[in-house]
C-alpha cells in the first residue's frame, strides 16, 4: 500500500513537452505534458470515452486531445471539446493531479488535488543552487521502492556491492547514528582519518587520509538525500574538502517496480564539464551494480517461506525507523 | 464470454495444407489441416493419449497422425490407428469442428458440430465475386475482439488515428445513422460534397469534391463489412465513382487477443496489380496505427477503477447497439 | 507436489566452484558453491538479513559471503561473520542442504538434512566406471518433470519424434514388459532380428539385422536409466554388440520447469573422442526434438477441459506404474 497524500517525482521538467508522455505511478496511468502556455500538467491517461490513452494524442493549446476520437481535456481534467458535438456531457472528464514544478523536477500529489499541501514538498533545492553542480538521470528498477530506500539508508553495502567505486572497509568499522529529523529519519556515520574511497580519490583528488561523513535524510514517502563530505586531514590533496548531495526520488510505478530519479550535485570543480561527465558515469555504473541485487531481492522475498523475518543488526537502524514511520503514516491515512 | 453457436474465421484456405497448423480460437487449441482428398479439417489439437499437439505430426491420407506416439485421427475426430494395437478404445477421439470453406476463407463453428447452421454463415462473397479485386491478410492484435469491433463501428477515429491516410475532418462533421439490419447492426454516414481523403485521392485519382458514403454492417459474433463509396460530383477525376468492401473477421484467440483476418476489395482499376499492392500496403499501415491504441486500451481498461463507465456520444451508436445485441445473444445462449 | 525426502541432482561437479551459482530446485532458491577446502556446499540462497541472494557474493575460505552487506555463512548454514559486529544473533542462519558428490554429479537431499539417507542415492555409477565412456550435459525444459519422465518411459515416441535418429518402426511392433524392480519400475522391450536404427547404424557400425533390447529403470523421484543394447546376429558388422547407458536426472525447478541432467555412456569405441563428440551431438539433437513436444504438452494440459482423462494403452504401462508409485510415495510423505 502506498501513501497517497504526498508528493512524488513524476518526471524531469525536460520530459514535459508538447509531445505527451505516459508514465504509471502508484499503479495509475498518468499523461504528462506541457501546455502551449508552458504549464506542466498531469492527467489520468484513460479517456472517459473509450478508455484510450490521452497520451497517444497531442497537445492543442492548453488542452490534450485524445489520439483515438479527438476528445480534448484541459488542465482541470474537464473535457473542452468533443468532435461533432456542441454540448459536452459533464461526466466527460478525467482526474487531474496537483503538480509543482521546481528545480527542474516535476512533483505530483497523488491524493485529491484540492488537498495538495505545498509545505510537504521534499527539499531538492541543490538542483539549481549556485555553488552546486551536477545532473539528473532516470533509472527503472524492477523492485519495490522500499528495497531501493533501504539500499540507500544502509550504506554499508558499498563495501560489497560497490567495491571498485564507493567501497571502503571503513564503512563497516564505524557505527551509524539514527534519529528522527524533521518529518523523517536521519542516519549519520562519521569516519575520521580513513583512506579515501576510489570514488573520492578520483573525483576530488584526495590522496592522504580524510575525515569522511555520510548523512542520509529520508523523508516520506520516498525521498532520500545523502550528504557525503570528505575533508583532507593532511596537506597535499587537490581539494581541502569536497561534498556531494546525492538526491534520490523513488517513485513507485507499482508494487514491484520503481521509477528511480536521481541527481548528483557537487560543491567543487565547478564549471568543469569533464568532472560532471565522470561523476555521472561513475554513479550510473554504481547504481547498475545495485540493480541486480534489488531485483533478485524482490524475487526472493516474493517467495519467502511463511514466517520468514529479516534478522536486524544496528546498521539497519535507519531502515527500520523508516519502515515503522511509513507503517504509521499509511495506517493513519487509511483511518482518515 | 464468447458466443459458441456461430461461425468464426479459422484461417485462409491457403493455410490449410499438408503441414498442420496450430491456432487457438476462443481459448481452445485447434489443429488445422487439409486431407489428401483436399478437405479442410479442424480437430481439437490435444491428443487424448498424452495431451500432445496433433499439429506436431503429419497428415497421412485422410487422417492426422500425432507427432508424439503416432495416434491417427480422421475428420470425424475418431481415432483411426494406434501403433501396435489392433483395436482402438472408443474414448480415443478428439473433438471435430464443423467447417465451411468458401471464398478462400475457412469458417469454423465453435458450438457442437451437429448443430452447425450454414444459414448463419457471414457474407464475404466479394472475396471472389467478378468485378471485385483485392487480397486478404492477417494481423494478430493483443486486445479483446470487441475493442477491434468498436474501432470499426466508429470510423470517426480515422480523423485522429489515420490522419495521413483515411483522415478527413468531414468524418466528425456528419452524423451517423444506426439501425438494426438483418441479424446485426448497420451504421451509415453520408458525407456529401467533401474533399476526398488522402487514401481516395491516391487510390482513385479523385481531385475535386466527392460524395462519400460509409456503410458498416456488423454481424454477430465478430464480422464487420465496411462499404465505402466515393462519387465525384465534378468532372476531371480519373474515376466517376469507386467503392471498397473492407471485410473484417475478428476471431477471438482468447479474452485478450484477436486473430484479425481482413480483406480489401475494390470495384475499379481491375487487373492493375500495382493498385492492389498499393491498397494493401496503405491498409496494412492503417491497421498498424490502430494496433497500439487497441493494445493500450486493453491494458487501461484491465485496470480501470471500480465504477468506471465509458461516456457515450451519438457516434457510439453502432458500438452500443452491437454491444447490447451481443449481450442478449450470449445471455440467450447460456440459458439454452 | 514434490517428494522432499529424496535425492535430486543439483548440478555437475564442475558447476561447483569458487564462483557461486544460483539454481532453483522444487521452487526453492539454492546457492551452489565449493569451499576453499574443496567441499561442495548448497545453502538456501536468501540472506536472512535482507533477503539478498548469497550467490551474488563470493566464497571466502569455507564460507559464502553475501554480496549485499557481507554476512558470511559456513557449510552448516550458520552465520560466521557480520561486518562491524562481534556477536552473531543465533537466528542469523540459512538452511543448509545435505549433499553427496559422486561420479562427477552433485546430489541434494531436499528434506531435512539430518534425515538424509545415503542408501537412497540413485545409481549412476557408469559415469566413471572403467569400460564406459561419454559425457554429461544439461538441458532446461519448460515443462513439468513428470512429462519428461513419461517421455523416457515410453520409447515408442522415438518412431515419431526421432524419426531421423533413434526411430525404428520395430519399437511399436514389439510389446513392453513392465514390472516393479528395486524401489522403482522397470520397462523392457526386446526387439529380435530388426533393422538397426540410424543411430546404431552410425554409432556402432551395424549394417545387418540385430537383436535390440531396451531396458528402462525409473527410480523415484526422478531418475531414469535406460540401457539399450544392440547385438549383431549376422557377421560383417563392425561391433558384435554395443550398449549405451542413458542416464537421466529430471530435477524439478518448479511445477512447470525441469533441469534435465543427462549423461550418455557407451561400452565400445573406448578412447575415440570423435565417437564421443558424435554421440553427444546426436543425443543433444534428439532431446531438442522432444523439447517442443514437452513444452506444448505442458501448455495443452494446463488448459485441458474439465474431466479430461488420458486414454491409456499397453505401451503406457511404465508411465502409469511410475505415476501410481509416485502418488503413493507423496501421499505417504505428506501423512508422516
Amino acid at each position: 500500500m502506498f501513501l497517497r497524500n504526498e508528493w512524488y517525482v513524476a518526471g524531469f521538467s525536460r520530459e514535459f513537452c508538447e509531445r505527451p508522455l505516459q508514465r504509471w505511478v502508484l499503479g495509475e496511468p498518468l499523461a504528462l505534458f506541457r501546455t502551449a502556455s508552458g504549464r506542466a500538467v498531469i492527467l489520468e491517461d484513460r479517456c472517459p470515452h473509450r478508455g484510450a490513452p490521452l497520451s497517444s494524442g497531442e497537445v492543442c493549446g492548453e488542452s490534450l486531445t485524445c489520439g483515438y476520437h479527438g476528445f480534448a481535456f484541459g488542465p482541470s481534467g474537464a473535457c473542452t471539446h468533443i468532435p461533432g458535438m456542441s454540448t459536452i456531457p459533464p461526466q466527460a472528464r478525467v482526474r487531474s493531479y496537483a503538480v509543482i514544478e521546481r528545480w527542474g523536477w516535476v512533483f505530483v500529489w497523488m491524493g485529491e488535488a484540492d488537498q495538495a499541501d505545498e509545505s510537504r514538498l521534499p527539499d531538492y533545492h541543490w538542483l539549481n543552487e549556485p555553488g552546486w553542480e551536477g545532473r539528473s538521470e532516470y533509472l527503472p528498477v524492477k523492485a519495490n521502492y522500499c528495497y531501493v530506500r533501504d539500499n540507500l539508508l544502509d550504506l554499508t553495502h558499498a563495501r560489497y556491492v560497490h567495491r571498485k567505486t564507493l567501497g571502503t572497509s571503513a564503512v563497516t568499522d564505524y557505527p551509524i547514528h539514527t534519529e528522527m529529523h524533521g518529518r523523517g529519519v536521519r542516519v549519520t556515520r562519521e569516519m575520521p582519518g580513513i583512506e579515501p574511497s576510489p570514488f573520492f580519490r578520483r573525483m576530488g583528488g584526495f590522496t592522504g587520509p580524510v575525515d569522511h561523513r555520510q548523512q542520509i535524510d529520508f523523508t516520506p514517502p520516498c525521498h532520500v538525500v545523502i550528504n557525503t563530505r570528505v575533508t583532507s586531514i593532511v596537506g597535499g590533496s587537490e581539494n581541502l574538502s569536497a561534498e556531494f548531495q546525492v538526491l534520490n526520488a523513488l517513485t513507485p510505478e507499482n508494487e514491484r517496480s520503481t521509477h528511480y530519479f536521481w541527481g548528483l550535485m557537487r560543491n567543487f570543480a565547478l564549471g568543469d564539464e569533464a568532472v560532471t561527465e565522470m561523476q555521472q558515469k561513475l554513479n550510473r555504473e554504481t547504481f547498475f551494480e545495485d540493480l541486480s541485487i534489488l531485483e533478485q531481492q524482490q524475487m526472493l522475498l516474493d517467495c519467502k517461506p511463511e514466517g520468514w523475518r529479516p534478522v536486524a543488526i544496528p546498521n539497519d537502524g535507519g531502515c527500520l525507523q523508516a519502515e515503522r514511520l511509513m507503517s504509521r503514516l499509511i495506517a493513519a491515512e487509511n483511518r482518515s
